[in-house]
């Protein structure tokens, strides 16, 4: 039996997650976790008997401890309740499927504690990727990516050697509004936005596949995982998703993952490298899928990505800003307190009012989110 | 220095073999050979040294020793000269690139003598791979693929394991009559089957991508070097040549290889397994190819393909009737004594006629050829 803990089990990465404990019936789950969905935390717990279950919040969490009272679990809270759970002796891998700045502490504490990771969580190495990176190494933990184009990359290293790369190639859909201008993108919905050509997905990650911000904290992630330069990362548009990412090898020869959108695919992998099991699940047809057209990013669009590509070579705090700024403008867009080009001068006023720190600490870290976050409050 | 001997150095494969050694200039080639073209021959021993050369022929053998008697060359003759440059006691690969059965004597000899082998002369394993496979196996030798799709598979098959494999997914570009039908192809002309749309290769390898002959001929060395059923080997015509050709594994993933049509890439690849060497030339623009698209091969129309699966399944025998046949057919199509179509007819009756042996040792298995040989000759 491996042995996870899920931090994040309720959202979409979590409970595909557990779709695959469930489809793969060797695998024990010893611990899960969630902000407040004690409904489904509780339902989970009973499915699949974990130790420990973690709630963020504490009142949900004294309320889940009755719900669960003729059980064996405990339930614990808040961060250090998280901690608990990231560093749980008989652990193998910890899934980070928290969504924010909360996943990074506790993926810390779990690497210090010898568990390989699988990564879902963005915010960790893209604001505290200086951190985690050598840290991974220093006590020997694997980072395994569960993001579909980190994972493709990942797929395509199998059996080759880093020094060979040339560069990566990240594939990027386009997003629901590929192919229009700025102009076309003032009077843009909610609505509009959430509608995601291929993958089905949570409304943040799908707001930011529209903006490309979501493309750029990609390409930030890449660079920290598989430690190549920004200038050897490239984005490609290629609207059907069937190609998740691909690299190109010094020789020329360019090896490429393809599937159908499923993130199953990616965490299963994750649990299980370097072995893949049987996936249950449409297969990718080419005769049927017909084409797989290319186009480079319209870059003076869609901000997002040459933003995240400057505050990447910035370095330092400047990915958080990017990120926190990024993270409250969105919020205001799903809330409809501003409008969808909104969210691209929130982010680019807040990285140009802000003074960088230099390989800032985990506080320091934390800091900048803070006042990146009450900054933005204070004029929007 | 890494040690080749090559069969074949003054075709297209051989040839540019040898550009990928004066490219790297850290290959020593030992031997090489040809059927009668000694100009080329005396070019390319003056240019690398070889210990050995090889001339099929007697009476060219003779000419050349005249013309390399100011150098420490050894030239030989026949099937010994070709056995001898086979086993040469200092090669680690040997490259056989040479065209037909002739192929197949020298390959066995250089895996006993414990070379690895870069293959690229298709008759080896069409026609007796239930011989090598085992053979390699028994004397721990390498067999490394040269042609482009079984190095693109062998490449997605880097760092993965083969009982994980789904099925292969062999790429073919349609040849230049793609999307014609049987009607249509009466009246094609030799000039006009010539015209290969992506690749330039030797004139016979032309023809056969026209009659999908080629494609047929790569699932059935597919299925020796992979180890891998027939019905898990699919051809998916794909007109842009920019894939390869791939692998799906059991839980839908699949992995291709991609890059400009270059034989040296595989060349390199094979000559430097594992590494990847930087290689000059063009890279794939993904932008600048816009699209790559899809379909089914016209198995109807162009019976290479089914016929050679009929073959595979066939078994014994069978395939060398299959390749026997087509290469005499295609002999007389370039020498404009038979139509398109009269290929197919060729291949049919004689595989028709055929009475199989099975597990045919490699006397039978030439006797076979010739006996095809006879048979058609009586009759066209």
């Amino acid at each position: 039996m491996k042995k996870i803990a899920i931090l994040g089990s309720t959202g979409s990465i979590g409970t595909q997650t557990l779709e695959v404990v469930r489809a793969n019936g060797d695998i024990q789950v010893l611990g899960i976790s969630a902000g407040r969905n004690i409904k489904k935390l509780e339902e989970q717990a009973r499915e699949f008997c974990p130790r420990l279950v973690a709630v963020w919040e504490e009142d949900a969490a004294r309320e889940l401890r009755v719900k669960l009272q003729d059980t064996d679990v405990k339930v614990v809270s808040g961060m250090e309740g998280l901690l608990e759970l990231a560093s749980m002796e008989e652990t193998e891998i910890l899934v980070t499927a928290i969504v924010g700045m909360l996943g990074i502490r506790p993926t810390i504490e779990a690497i210090r504690a010898g568990k390989d990771i699988a990564l879902a969580n963005k915010e960790t190495l893209v604001t505290a990727g200086h951190l985690i990176m050598p840290m991974a190494e220093k006590y020997g933990v694997r980072i395994l990516p569960v993001d579909s184009e980190h994972s493709a990359v990942f797929q395509c290293l199998n059996g080759e050697r880093r020094e060979e790369i040339h560069k990566l190639l990240i594939t990027a859909s386009g997003g629901p509004f590929r192919g229009r201008k700025r102009k076309d993108l003032e009077q843009v919905t909610l609505a509009d936005t959430l509608k995601h050509p291929n993958w089905v997905m949570g409304q943040k990650i799908t707001v930011d596949s529209a903006t490309l911000v979501n493309k750029g904290l990609e390409v930030m992630e890449a660079k920290w995982l598989f430690d190549v330069e920004l200038d050897r990362i490239q984005v490609v548009v290629q609207p059907q998703s069937a190609i998740h990412s691909m690299v190109e090898f010094k020789d020329g020869g360019i090896m490429a993952q393809l599937g159908t959108p499923d993130m199953r695919l990616p965490i299963q992998y994750a649990l299980y490298y370097p072995e893949r099991r049987y996936l249950d699940g449409e297969r990718l047809d080419f005769a049927k899928l017909g084409q797989i057209t290319f186009e480079e990013p319209d870059m003076e669009t869609f901000l997002g990505l040459p933003m995240a590509i400057q505050a990447a070579r910035e370095g330092g705090s400047m990915p958080t800003v990017f990120n926190a700024a990024n993270e409250l403008a969105v919020k205001k867009f799903l809330h409809e307190e501003i409008r969808f080009l909104d969210i691209y001068d929130i982010i680019g006023q807040s990285m140009g009012r802000h003074k960088k720190t230099e390989s800032p600490d985990l506080d320091e870290i934390l800091a900048v989110e803070n006042e990146t976050y009450q900054w933005i409050e204070s004029r929007w």
